[in-house]
């Protein structure tokens, strides 16, 4: 399922910029309880809000779906 | 703009393979008047309708996203 998927590469991501889920959620100013189910794959999430959560992860779209 | 990027990128790949926006609309199960707004960069497409349309150009979401 790509919505697990993609959650499961944001959050290897996010930790390897050493951010809990809610800094990082804080960061970018998007909902903490949000970003956690996207994290999750429970969120058909909408290319605006993967852009915010690439630009906060400091990757292009490119690198955030490399291997998916 | 990240919409009318992705949607200049989509046309760019369907065009690649030959098919009119009402041809792989078709192909790929979506609404045609849908498919024509996201490849004008008029819709916050979702994880799962990107996901079907990278599945119908035959491309994976990181040759998709490549240059964005």
């Amino acid at each position: 399922m790509i919505t697990v998927d993609l959650g499961n590469r944001i959050r290897e991501l996010r930790q390897q910029i050493g951010l809990s889920q809610e800094k990082f959620a804080l960061k970018i100013g998007m909902d903490r309880t949000y970003f956690a189910s996207v994290e999750a794959g429970k969120r058909n999430i909408s290319i605006i809000n993967i852009k915010k959560i690439a630009d906060g992860l400091d990757v292009s779209l490119g690198v955030l779906f490399s291997d998916l």
